[in-house]
């Protein structure tokens, strides 16, 4: 089994630890947290599973010891820039590490690029299968056909106020104006739909991906984790993984 | 200019043949159609161009000299199987050839093998690059989300009795029951459509493809005349070279 | 406030509970269900509320002066055929009813009637209001044009092994062959997404619903509860009141 | 047979000319275009038919007996504003009026007013069936559900510079402000689409209309024809016309 730690316990975090905890290839190891809430309590039992899994610790209380005391084969981060506190001895003991952390400063991504030197290291604010297959398909297609027009239509629930950071993403990859070609859509209670749509003359194609569940970002983090754990450190994405596997899977005739 | 013939003068020929006719890099040589019907007039002026291109021919009248005496640099056709007894002129002289026919029988697909030791023959029955564009989009994906439930959905217009051929490959190269995978839809005017839906636990994924007219057969063949001119001999479809250009294409980070 | 007795505390009774205790305009008076489990706990703790509503009852323990030693404004059913034992003393008492029951038998139904005659009582087996605006929407579509193919796509998770009952009663009002005009998708974890294609030979209409999640249930009882307090006795669906509001809201110039 | 005038033969006209030529139910008399081109052909003739029909006549040529000998049943407008000339003669003959011009002035609205006390006068920007279902459908819907969150996607050739004048009055008649709530889309060539969507919390609905190609346009003044013979004077629209329909075929339970 693949033992895993998390840094993290809101909301993504808990559905993240539910998605570990649910897949018999892995066991939670731990949980470390901001607060003291639950402490040394079982993620599991928290998260209605029946046995004791994931105990609770406050980011508080961890010294130089935790790592070497409690080891782990891949540590995953949904908590925020601060859980970066964390990466050094990890890094230092060769465990991948999986940060889906948006918003780091360019300090904090040259701690990243450190790290990377010692351990696998992905770095992915958007580590869905679904999004890295569309930012990965998209580019090739603007190669394959030039001359198409491309607008990016996102759709959200009502309350997002800012442009999708994913849609971004996708912008800045196809080298778009996002100002002038992202759609952004705000309505009712949408998890969240990205569609790109490239208009030829004669014909349209459009790739989306919609969200059902926040679980999407947890089945991310594992398809992570058995990606990196036996790969040479380097700083990895979830693009960088995708296309990869579109390179190794290039039907052959 | 690339010097195009044309088998075929019905439909989708007529649309083809003018998609080449405004096309600035190519010069339409000439027609070759079954019937007498305006043996001799200009393709151009019954297709409404001010000037003479694409001489009609009727396939009774073509002799031995003809390729010699009308020289062209690759032959598209859009006409039916018959067109397939002008190819061995075509390969024998080393003009690519583009055919977009559907159901040879297994003897004239064992002809265009033979005609691909002479000369690039490229064989698509369906030859626009969108559909090409999924057929390989749709099997890489496959191969990144091997979990995921591909259901194919295709409408068309209601006097459209059969399943979409296209629809039909698609579940064929996804190795999808046609019968159960594919869900066809018959309303009105709609001139096709097809969409692979990749779903998976917590997020879906959406392919589609729609067509606005047959000028995207005709800018198919454009793509694939540039393509093959210059290449080895061979058999080629649109597909194989869209799986190089997903090859060639994939970012690089 | 609006006093409310809910029959069914399963997966969906639950979240319909949680959005009647979510509701400043609601009370939520008590839940009956099948078993003891939680007896006299409050339905209002097990959802994570801050305060006591929604007494657990087990039916067993349900006595002749139960109705009238715990008042209510309308009695909400998303527990099974057998909530129905219920109806009578609520119907007795006037209290408006409101099942989401599907799959009653012609005796049920026969009861339903005769309930109706007491207190408005409302029966849909999909008391959403976005299908139900669709049921009627799709219906007056189908009068005004006539001509128009009409086909249904539903998109259900891959576990659901029948058609959709909300598929096949839009078939039904449309008086068509559900077998050849209903259109099934099974992917992944699709909660629920019903289109109805209304295809004319220059141009396609499409009215679509997509559930986000079970919420909505709620949500179209509460809907519900609000319009039947008050009504004249009778037997209501969501279909009937929606065909009224779109009665009263003809654009008028 | 229902005979017909049409006031212009530019790209629209000459397929809504098509449309009548086509339609048992009606014959082309005559067409009125602004430039002597073609004069004293036949329509019918020109757009590929066997038989004359349509004989079309210069604006320059029409003198005050010409629409006595030539008497008509319905007068069709696809012209331009300057249209409106023949339409006096008309309304004083009685003949119903269908107009599809968009931007009339204010002085040119108050002369369909005064002409429309003579005759039953329709005019509609956009005449097709589709468009005007949508129009009616939305506002219906805005009523029903009140808090939905309402935003309209349209999308369109790449060479389309403005908004859509039916998204624009879409956002009109559900009171949107048009610069925030209108997504307008331009790529490649689609030819038309207009989306809207109602968000709910925890349901989506979409209303879609997707043109293609203009003889909707045709199909629509044939509606509009069939409908405004026999009704009394007064100022017609689509949408009016639409929502009659709507009331009368609200469903009955």
């Amino acid at each position: 089994m693949i033992r895993i730690g998390i840094l993290g316990f809101g909301k993504t975090g808990k559905i993240v630890a539910n998605e570990f905890l649910s897949d018999p290839q892995f066991h939670l190891s731990w949980v470390i947290r901001n607060t003291h809430n639950a402490s040394h309590k079982y993620a599991s039992r928290l998260l209605g599973h029946e046995s004791d899994a994931g105990e609770i610790f406050s980011s508080a209380d961890i010294d130089a010891a935790f790592f070497i005391d409690h080891p782990i084969d891949a540590l995953v981060d949904f908590s925020g820039s601060g859980g970066l506190t964390f990466y050094q001895r990890a890094a230092e003991a060769g465990v991948p590490i999986i940060s889906a952390i948006s918003n780091y400063t360019p300090h904090e991504q040259a701690l990243l690029h450190s790290f990377s030197a010692l351990t696998p290291l992905l770095y992915s604010p958007n580590i869905t299968l679904g999004i890295n297959v569309l930012l990965v398909a998209a580019q090739i297609l603007q190669k394959i056909a030039p001359h198409a027009d491309i607008e990016i239509v996102e759709e959200h629930f009502k309350g997002k106020s800012e442009v999708s950071g994913t849609a971004k993403k996708l912008a800045q990859v196809l080298q778009l104006d996002a100002t002038q070609h992202v759609n952004s859509i705000r309505v009712g209670g949408v998890i969240g739909r990205h569609e790109i749509i490239f208009g030829m003359p004669n014909q349209t194609i459009r790739l989306s991906h919609e969200s059902i569940n926040r679980a999407a970002f947890g089945q991310g983090a594992i398809f992570a984790a058995k990606f990196l754990i036996g790969q040479p450190p380097g700083l990895y994405t979830m693009e960088t993984i995708i296309a990869g596997m579109f390179r190794q899977n290039i039907p052959v005739y």
